[in-house]
């Protein structure tokens, strides 16, 4: 094995931070994103791509190879990994060849136009990555805007989000923001406001006739929605089940509300 | 630390094996539950008990207690764990102290009436322990029979499709069938057969009238329906989406198929 070259030492140590350390991430505005695919995607969606870890002998796919090309003659940092220090940082069980670290986009919730937009899932808290990922999939899926997230809790940008996400995450939009300006929002722009509960009086199929594009709130897994979510809530839905049956999985009830949403403001 | 009793490790051991190998718990008929909830399931769905793993240090829920208390009386073999025996079998993080052995339980094709239920599902390969748990959930919420399973592939009883099901897999029915058998029955009983499919000619949303009930076709997560799976079906339907997303998470395909064949046939 060669010595150690401490500038790909101290990439690989950085990139490892990005991967595992959510106040680095936040605070350098970075994400790690890993495979072909996503790192297509990265790029073709307009993401400023802040370095390029790639692995000369692992990375066979053509068109992954002349964009690493192309985004080092605009300047990009590339560094060319032995397929052992790109293993080093791999999280795929089949090694492409190619990763990057990008930097994280976000929105302002005053410049966020709901009105342009199909809907908006707002969250405070979410238990399980692979229930956001699935979210964000499924909002992408309908065409939703994006997330509003309140507080400091939920991190889209997290590698196991992005993973179960597959891509959706470079085609939504993200907001962070507090509760007293996301109710002024709210106020200002008088915008329905949905939210899911068990015990909500309207059931999913009979949610009400949706002038603009609405807010979909949803709650953690465990507890439902909190205090301050049901509050915002001008109607709380519920998803119709079997007596004895007492919850669904996350991604699932949002996955059901966000296509009944589509289906009333996009069409069947 | 007390000397091992070999009893207790020969115990710890099946247990283990019950959990990890699944030629085993096909072959003994087994699967492991764990926790409280979990437990007191499957003794009010009547599930055969074949031993009781509790700590007597751990378990002071009273009513889980009073449970092992009347299991044993009803000559339940009962193991009774110290803290860290338990812990090395638990696969929760908090230990609750209380686990089992049950005896699976398995439905013949042939006595599934279909036109008492509200659908059954169908699956012959998937990737995901949490898809399929959250599928199983799903279709419990909704009332539906269960899963026919084609082939080996499926297993119902692995810990971690259990572990997602979150106590639905009490409430669900599961087939295991070839594909010979299967068309038999579809034939003789002239079943709607639905196939989730993105390149299906029917949107989701206009799903046409089912007279009974329908059996519903997912395929595998990224290669979708296998061949012999969109053979079964008369109908293709897709989900819609927005262009350039490309698929949903399956749990989520599966939960919005079920919900509309249950708005369908239940009402909202």
């Amino acid at each position: 094995m060669a010595a150690a070259d401490p500038r790909i030492e101290a990439v690989l140590r950085q990139t490892d931070t990005v991967q595992n350390n959510r106040h680095y991430r936040d605070r350098h505005q970075l994400f790690y994103v890993e495979g072909i695919r996503g790192f297509v995607q990265a790029v073709d969606t307009g993401f400023t791509i802040k370095r390029i870890l790639f692995s000369d002998k692992l990375l066979i796919n053509p068109v992954a190879r002349k964009l690493v090309r192309q985004q080092r003659r605009a300047g990009v940092a590339t560094v060319n990994l032995s397929p052992e220090a790109f293993r080093r940082i791999a999280t795929h069980k089949r090694a492409s060849g190619v990763a990057a670290l990008i930097q994280q986009q976000w929105h302002d919730l005053s410049a966020t136009d709901a009105n342009q937009s199909l809907c908006w899932t707002l969250l405070d808290s979410v238990r399980s990555p692979g229930n956001l990922g699935t979210l964000i999939r499924t909002s992408a899926a309908i065409g939703g805007a994006g997330f509003i997230l309140v507080g400091n809790s939920v991190d889209p940008y997290a590698p196991s989000v992005l993973r179960s996400a597959m891509g959706a995450s470079f085609h939504q939009a993200f907001v962070r923001t507090d509760w007293a300006s996301l109710r002024t929002w709210i106020a200002e722009r008088d915008r329905p406001v949905i939210g899911a509960s068990p015990g909500g009086s309207v059931p999913l199929h009979a949610l009400p006739q949706l002038a603009t594009a609405p807010l979909l709130v949803l709650g953690e897994e465990r507890q439902g929605l909190s205090r301050r979510q049901s509050d915002l809530c001008k109607t709380l839905v519920r998803i119709p089940m079997q007596p004895g049956a007492d919850s669904l999985n996350l991604g699932v009830a949002g996955g059901l509300f966000l296509y009944e949403i589509r289906r009333q403001r996009a069409g069947p």
